[in-house]
């Protein structure tokens, strides 16, 4: 079997943000055959629908880039119980325009990461609202809700904790194999 | 190939119920290889945690039908902007004791039929959410939010309209083809 | 001033619920002119909107009930994350028959305790979009995302960590003076 | 009584934007003593927490606008199923750094227009579970799920419709009463 390619996107900006960690420190757990492509979305115009005819070039490499992915993988933090503002102008640019959405039918994992107890569920499932309807093929169970601080990585960007470690490598094996119900119908 | 079996669950108790007649309308629309079975949520007692031990002979009833299903179907109103609280009643009844869930794993479909123009879409949207959660792995399009009234229906219990019933159909040959995805992996 | 009377309905038809001890903790924590009453939810049938002409008498109970109280506390768990089937029914009960909606204008707070760490924010948000629809004035914050243990109430069923104890009685002090601007108004 | 002041936040950037004109068709209806000044959320960049010590002059002018309002009022398409990624980002700037949210305890008023039937619920859902945790204070009722084409609007901006201007205008009615409850506080 071919090499799969994974389009990653991270719900925050911050350069030493918690989520972009996770982020990599999950591409180091995955099976042979995978491969991680950060998607970027920071460099995105705020979505303006009177452009959608003439639609900015960042707009047009993410739209290529997902579409060009097998799978997606979405790790993000929570902002005021909900999916982050920059992370929601990126699921609506690619969506447009009407008709011509870049989402449909990739299979995609979400997770996330946060400083409190509460950890990202609020957010993600605004999040899994939005992929549902862009029909986007979200894996349901295990639900990653990671509270997190510095001392969860360990001096190479991979997992401090050996339950954490174990449990995330359980979600990664389970998304791999989520993936492939997708890619090989 | 042998026959699928898909559990119907309708949110209603209504003996006239349009989500009633819809679920029925719907199966007449089937492809060969799809046998519907009713699953009954109206005789479940009010779930108590305390009776998990000794559930009630129609949750043994209801949990056994779900698991023998090859994929479920739930087809309800809108409550108060989310889902009827007897449905709700069924999905937590089926779910418990912790670790002897019934729903995990199986594929389904969600559509719905209200008077109004807001059309389900929020008792969906909650129902969505649970059953991500309870792993149940739910078709994201197309969306059916359809607003009905007794014209919606002919005299054999089918679609009046020829747009909505081409719409339906496409539905269920989507809803079919998502459901082999699972079943044949 | 008169006093005030708060309903209380709790989520959870456990005898020995955390949320059930949870209310009572708050109870305790009341300022002076408030009144807690018990709304029993468990006596209810499932929702049958064939009923809504000639409802049991439970029903009748708990809308009169309501009707009669000031203002409203919600303590629930969180079930398949999202409000718990019984009390979901509780809501629909009261909201008909269409028109003769029992909750309309009642300010009121919602709280939860869970074992886990995630916490009711799942149940709690649901729960809030059906009552803003209800037209019931919930307050925003604080949150209470309690997680809890029988460790966490002392022998008289108070709270039993000092610092819980003065968030709760913070959160209680807020909601008193949250209720009064509806109910002086 | 002062004049009270109420800013105005378009969910869409759209020049022609059909929540735009619903905004200002909305304030020709206001009752004496209500001033509306719209807050411009389209030059903000994107939301990126290492910007919180020395946000943009466009950041600080939204805080700003939105501490001096008495109240607001979010007018808003729905984009997939939520809140447009735009208002999330305005949303978002104005609740940072923590502890210094510019939103808490505002009055507010949500209503939303879309060409399609099910007519911004689901974005509407969303925006009142984030600003809920702003503790901004949403009415819950009535609620406003506009469905609109140009031939809603008449030659001076106003809504074309009788019974709609009536509807609208009984919302306006209702709103202000509601801000009014905090404001006198």
């Amino acid at each position: 079997m071919t090499e799969m390619e994974i389009g990653v996107i991270v719900g925050s900006l911050r350069a030493d943000s918690f989520n972009r960690r996770l982020a990599k420190a999950l591409q180091q757990m995955a099976p042979e055959g995978m491969r991680f492509k950060h998607l970027e979305i920071g460099d995105l115009p705020l979505y303006n629908q009177d452009d959608d005819a003439n639609p900015a070039e960042s707009v047009r490499r993410l739209k290529s880039e997902i579409q060009s992915a097998d799978a997606l993988l979405f790790v993000t933090p929570e902002y005021n119980r909900s999916i982050p503002g920059v992370l929601k102008n990126a699921l609506d640019h690619a969506s447009r325009p009407y008709g011509q959405s870049a989402w449909a039918g990739k299979p995609a994992g979400v997770v996330g990461a946060s400083i409190g107890a509460t950890g990202t569920a609020l957010a993600q499932q605004h999040l899994r609202n939005v992929l549902a309807y862009l029909d986007v093929h979200v894996m349901g169970q295990p639900e990653v809700y990671l509270q997190v601080s510095d001392a969860s990585f360990d001096g190479e960007g991979g997992i401090a904790r050996e339950d954490t470690k174990q449990f995330l490598q359980g979600w990664m094996n389970t998304y791999a194999a989520w993936i492939k119900t997708f890619i090989s119908r």
